[in-house]
């Protein structure tokens, strides 16, 4: 469509650390972002609510004036960090918006606003996004792991995010790994969170230290002892650093082996920060994918690379669209409702 | 519709020790059944398929006859005990068919019958008899395990069954419960199927007796020594029976709360010989389930009953349908296509 009449949603992404809002229109092309630069954990929730406000009312105004009051806006999604009550609206916990918990989020936006919107849990929009347009483009179903401070998930089958009965599907996080494993804040213990996230990531190389093993982590300070510096260390060879890598990817091969046996979709996306270390966690992880569902051995090259023994292919791979995947997936919402 | 031109479908079941013909209309009735005692697993396939295919002509014919030939045919389903691809309709594999292997079920049936056939994995289509008339009744979204020699699964999403992709979703026996458990024919270890099926229990029966544990089980000859004998003994009080139920429990409440956590669904039905057993593994599988799913525990009584914190709960139940469950969903196959 090419026109001053273009038909637009607004993506609205709420972190615990970020909030950031766009126009996307219907190819999925940006045509206007604000990324708000505020701490939205340590701040008042009415006040950051003001402000997500002020800032889409900002964009819609800044689109209605550069399409010169011809472009339709096709509705307004928001992505937010923590378990959505998709009947209610109601955010129920959220561990990264501490204070939210059963706010009802929704009705307060659309009583700012005056129009309605959509809530959805993030890691759903950045399946959705991913699915739109990143590494699911051209597809229906995917089901994707954001590995971050936790670990989050989202499925979308049929093109559309699966909620479940009431909003609570996708706790990819909260799958068992190991029922012995280091305890989970869900209550269970050995949850692939415990494993895969940045946090586990980082509480793994503190064990390693603890142990007393020689480890170039030994040469880290304290506020340098992160995920990141952790993968650095295993990329430059260091084995307790491998080894750690080693765990997550292990931890993922069979959190996604019990997904592929179950759902049988054909594509798993990685996103979030610990993704970036795909090449310290890959090798274990499809060792333990290969080993652990026939489904995806028998829909797979040797390899885990190409062409199947069948027909297909499932696909394990990274997210396309970093940390825009959320954004660009609750501008979708609206498009598909 | 209580007419003389009833509609009615014509459900298969066939599985390794089994193979049965049934009409059922569109209100779940039975019209006739046809038990046909034939060991499938010992004769040549080719027969086996001539022998289904004459029950099915046999069923047409008695229901024509009744109906004066005002009845309308629907279709007919079959539900075979095996990995069927659902583009080719090829059984791929199927450890209670040998022989059987990438065997044009669909097409030789079809061939023969000179109309179109709906083929379906057993699992699933029990999970569609359950929906339609057993414990899922009046809802649109459950999952099955059947419990019998192996673990076999289905799900049914929106009220159809979710086949996944390539046909192989579902086998929610491969559900990995312990990594480094008993090693699993799939080529995994520690899969549920190690530790729910009827094979499981007759296993670590034989283990107990091994390991030289005073219990009841060791008054049972080699050939009384099965899962329902086990159960016998857990009843009467022996402790080694009860610790081996108790497993049972543990492993399903793993494999449940995986579920429950991932795809939020509001029922989650337990079928097979070793559901039988519900009273010895309940308490220890809801246990597990409340410890390990914050979903589970969110949506549901302290005592895993009734009323739940929430509006909803998230039900675990046994089957209402016994071994017809697959002959009904067989027949609604083709109602709902």
């Amino acid at each position: 469509m090419v026109s001053g009449k273009k038909s637009y949603a607004i993506g609205v992404d709420l972190g615990g650390t970020n909030l950031r809002v766009a126009a996307v229109d219907e190819s999925g092309e940006l045509l206007t972002r604000t990324d708000l630069p505020t701490d939205v954990r340590g701040r008042d929730r009415i006040e950051v609510v003001a402000e997500l406000c002020d800032a889409v009312r900002s964009v819609t105004e800044q689109m209605s004036s550069s399409l010169k009051g011809g472009g339709a806006l096709l509705g307004i999604g928001i992505g937010v960090a923590g378990l959505v009550d998709s009947e209610t609206g109601l955010l129920l916990e959220s561990p990264n918006l501490p204070g939210w918990n059963e706010f009802d989020v929704k009705g307060e936006i659309e009583q700012r606003l005056g129009t309605q919107v959509i809530l959805e849990n993030d890691a759903n929009v950045a399946a959705l996004g991913e699915l739109w347009l990143g590494a699911g483009r051209g597809g229906s179903d995917l089901c994707m792991y954001t590995l971050g401070t936790g670990v989050g998930g989202g499925l979308v089958l049929d093109g559309k995010v699966w909620r479940g009965w009431n909003g609570m599907a996708g706790e990819l996080g909260h799958c068992n790994v190991e029922p012995e494993g280091p305890p989970c804040n869900c209550g269970s213990s050995g949850c692939l969170e415990q494993y895969a996230s940045a946090t586990a990531v980082t509480r793994m190389a503190g064990e390693a230290l603890a142990s007393g093993a020689a480890t170039a982590l030994a040469g880290l300070t304290e506020g340098e002892l992160d995920a990141r510096a952790v993968y650095q260390c295993a990329m430059e060879g260091d084995a307790e650093a491998r080894k750690i890598f080693d765990r997550v990817g292990r931890a993922l091969g069979v959190a996604i082996a019990d997904m592929v046996n179950t759902m049988n979709l054909p594509l798993h996306v990685l996103g979030g920060g610990v993704a970036a270390s795909w090449e310290a966690f890959a090798p274990s992880l499809f060792d333990e994918l290969r080993r652990r569902s026939f489904v995806f051995a028998g829909t797979t090259a040797e390899d885990g690379s190409g062409v199947g023994a069948r027909r297909h292919t499932t696909r394990v791979c990274r997210a396309l669209l970093g940390g825009d995947g959320g954004l660009y997936g609750a501008a979708r919402l609206p498009m598909r409702a």
